[in-house]
């Protein structure tokens, strides 16, 4: 089968090409700097500040501990091993508070603590902008409450959650750890993780290597580890350190968060050019709210299904997602569409466009003629 | 502080070297393919059918099927995902056997399991040669023993289980699952997969990269994910694809196997080599057994501390370890030689050296020469 060769790539929430740098100083490492950094030799010794001068840079960006950042293999993990590492250290406490529009890898672990192990969860509604209610949340919780975990940023959509709110309610109101998967908020939006207790992040959606992630998890927190076995982290997450993307996740938060407000004027541009060709489009209805995120629009056209438009924009190299990627082949409707209100015809037509500065104003004109064309050609079907 | 430059690199049972070949690879890929492998799109497409290329070729050299293979981070992680997963999958036995020489993260996790959740884990004593005793695990294993996980090489002084053996007990004997902890076996000594229902691997044991693991878990077993999330892996492990990482593992073990008994002679021929000189030095004692790999000589020099030792040696460029990279802070003396029935003075001053095809006579040469040196300085304070 002949492949299409991507040519408007349009999918960057769900991952991001190489930042050139990055690349640069991986392969420069990679042939040479191999020692395991927890052994006593010199050379494994320099490799280990270079991860302890890595760790501190990106404390001191999120005004952390050094010991509060927890290196990991990637968000998937740090958001299990701090839900499941806080609900496991005290047993005692049994209810976790949750949001219904959480990324797979918090929702399917909430789900687990469910079945297997007895915790009860309360799912929090969304309201048509995909975002919980802070009266929700309140009425939520219990004195067994353990945790609540909410995300900074819709993965699908793209809302952001009233993150300032929840967690002065948590605080106040509660005894639980606050957890935020904050995934698609680094690079977008400013982040302040004060008075919450863990958060994770990415490498790779933000110009960085894939394998890589961390877990801020504040010196308070009691954590029984998800990866048990050596001395790494703090003995929170066994096994050889991968030195050389922990040590690169610093040059990685650097690039994103310097350029951060320019990209964010650019991407701001396109956002609205795209919207107003969308609306030239009829039948097409945004489901993005307007006050998310700008570098991801979610929208749907209803008389095709997503699988259908994404292949007919593939075929002209144009490389967009419909749900969360991790998800993309469960062939159900989007959880977080039905959440936010939507029948089955729009959560099953949604198509994602998560745009970065490397787009042009040139895609989203190319972009929009073919959609036009796939809606005029496959919606009278 | 000026750093000793590593002349001399005897811990290659810690970590290796990139092989240029995958170090090759990598690089050439990275710029490139950075495509999430679980988007619907063809450039997606490519890397996934690589992926599952890749899970083939290593599924087919251990003759299990593409489905058995699950991409981790890391063996770390394997042997947490193997031992958790099956335990949790049946919560109503209770009782797991594992021995008292295992890697801290198969060692850790039975702790875990114990202290947090309820479950009775047996640890098997190992005799002098660090192997145990297929009569002790007859007697151990009981009516509610789910799991038995016991490594196939140790990873501090080499000693081989006896796998077939137990593997045909705990078949025959019990309804329990077994998993072998195969890292220091892989590129070492032939491995048989048949009727282990679990096995863990890691990649930069044999030249592989750093955060590349797998799991082979049988389509039989029930396995409740350790890091829960997207469909990724069956279902059994979230989190975006390491694509990259997960391609380049088939290529690093046909790498490894394909000169496996090649190199076997060549370290075999240095491992006798050393035993001589190591002879010649008055007051050492070989901790490893005769019949272990050929890669790791342990050896004690009881007067002299490991850490003063490894200093010593460093300050010449030579790079050994004591224990298990993984436990070389803690201060404590090695676990394995105390359940080897070595004193304290014994365990407190192992010296590891393991070997790779990369080493030469000559560099034996001159760590037996500096390592004689270093007994007459230190042993007389």
């Amino acid at each position: 089968m002949q492949r299409v060769q991507p040519k408007i790539f349009f999918d960057n929430a769900s991952t991001t090409a190489l930042h050139p740098e990055v690349f640069k100083a991986y392969c420069d490492l990679l042939s040479t700097k191999f020692y395991n950094s927890d052994a006593l030799y010199d050379a494994s010794v320099e490799i280990q500040q270079m991860i302890e001068k890595s760790r501190l840079v990106i404390a001191d960006t999120f005004c952390v501990l050094a010991h509060e950042i927890i290196f990991t293999s990637g968000a998937s993990e740090s958001n299990n091993m701090a839900i499941k590492g806080i609900a496991f250290s005290n047993q005692e406490k049994k209810h976790i508070i949750t949001s219904c529009v959480e990324h797979s890898s918090v929702y399917k672990t909430c789900k687990q603590l469910e079945e297997l192990f007895g915790y009860e969860v309360t799912y929090l509604p969304v309201d048509k902008n995909g975002v919980v209610n802070i009266q929700d949340l309140k009425k939520a919780i219990r004195n067994d409450t353990i945790l609540v975990s909410i995300m900074y940023v819709n993965n699908e959509v793209g809302s952001i959650q009233p993150i300032n709110e929840i967690k002065e309610l948590v605080k106040k109101e509660s005894q639980a750890y606050l957890h935020v998967d904050a995934v698609q908020a680094l690079g977008k939006i400013d982040i302040d993780v004060k008075d919450i207790d863990c958060m994770s992040f990415s490498a790779h959606k933000i110009e960085g290597l894939k394998g890589s992630g961390i877990l801020i998890k504040k010196q308070h927190v009691p954590l029984a580890p998800l990866i048990c076995g050596g001395q790494q982290e703090f003995g929170l997450r066994g096994g050889t350190s991968n030195s050389l993307v922990h040590i690169l996740f610093a040059k990685t938060l650097r690039l994103a968060l310097e350029n951060k407000n320019k990209h964010h004027e650019q991407i701001k541009m396109m956002r609205d050019y795209l919207l107003e060709g969308l609306k030239e489009i009829d039948g097409i209805y945004i489901n993005s709210p307007s006050n998310g995120v700008t570098n991801i629009i979610n929208f749907s056209y209803p008389k095709v299904p997503s699988e259908v438009m994404m292949n007919a924009l593939n075929a002209h190299g144009i490389c967009v997602s419909a749900q969360s990627t991790c998800a993309s082949k469960q062939g159900q409707p989007s959880r977080v569409l039905k959440a936010m209100g939507y029948d089955d015809a729009r959560a099953n037509s949604c198509i994602r466009v998560s745009l970065s500065y490397h787009n042009k104003i040139e895609e989203i004109d190319e972009f929009l003629e073919i959609l036009k064309e796939s809606c005029e050609r496959y919606g009278t079907l």
